[in-house]
């Protein structure tokens, strides 16, 4: 069995992260996923997904260190190809990645009990974003 | 249903990014996919997959923030073992990571309009590289 | 067909690799897989899975490479939350992601010769780590 849900996530600009797991968690359950996969993927150049422990500082941390690597204030030629703002955000989540893909056993995801599925938003500014959850295997009994 | 396909690409060395969308796209429609997942993965360590806005200015970007990550021309363990010049190329692949999988829906990949799949490449020279399109999933009507 | 197993590993601490590419490949060929996708992935926040050459050069110049990102050392506000220590682990982790997912072509895994399923351990001691190995798609004839 296959199935597709979506969820609709509105994010504070970059460093926001927000905690998707309950969402995810849902999609699964009325889907009646009991053994498979489900792939949460976020449509868009400037944001990625990922997991981790969604608490303030972890979420703090993670921005500083994005910050390190790919300078909110830095030289980027994006910028002169759009007259955008938004290079560092291209490069963020490009590197983080766009999905991730985690298995469903007795219908519950593999996560860790401090490890929640989240959307990290890298755009410079507050934006509408569309998750694609899909779910994928075999149906409970 | 699965079907498997390759996509062969000659990269020009380490920075250079392909453009897999459309060749991903065509594997998606010969299969005949409706619903269901793609997952693009690179053969080999020295190279990954990922989405991104593929424009010259980004690409620029993306190697630049790598060269700052893991330097080209740095002090890698991975050269005196081997001989080899491309320690920065293992350690930007390991970080970036081989495969990206990405939900179709109504038998279009769920990306955005500035979002494409990418191959990146991260050896010192010029390489053959060997993609697999897995998709899976159920076939429409 | 899906198929579920599970990979126990003892790690050492930060920097520590492990070798998973043996047990993935037992896991498939136990399920019977000829065709289709496996999933590796990690329960847990402070650790990762990708792939790479797994060999002590390249495992120590990936260390030295995350080091600079998100020093061990460091400040992080997730030490003030908790009094942990870890708040460099937790950085790497979301950076680097806890799953790969890795296309089977004819029962075996799309790897190259050179290219390893690792674990990374980031957390700051030795812990016992649980991956969850989901294999989907077609059994053989």
């Amino acid at each position: 069995m296959t199935a597709i849900d979506r969820i609709d996530v509105r994010t504070k600009g970059q460093g926001d992260v927000c905690d998707l797991t309950e969402a995810v968690e849902r999609a699964v359950a009325s889907a009646g996923l009991d053994s498979g996969l489900v792939t949460v993927f976020v449509t868009g150049s400037t944001a990625g997904v990922t997991t981790m422990e969604f608490e303030p500082g972890a979420v703090a941390d993670l921005d500083r260190a994005f910050e390190r690597l790919a300078p909110r204030r830095g030289d980027y030629a994006h910028h002169l190809r759009w007259g955008d703002d938004n290079g560092s955000s291209h490069v963020r989540a490009a590197m983080l990645g766009p999905s991730v893909t985690i298995p469903v056993v007795g219908g519950r995801l593999a996560l860790g009990t401090w490890q929640q599925v989240v959307l990290v938003e890298f755009d410079t500014g507050p934006r509408e974003r569309h998750v694609v959850v899909q779910v994928m295997g075999d149906a409970g009994a």
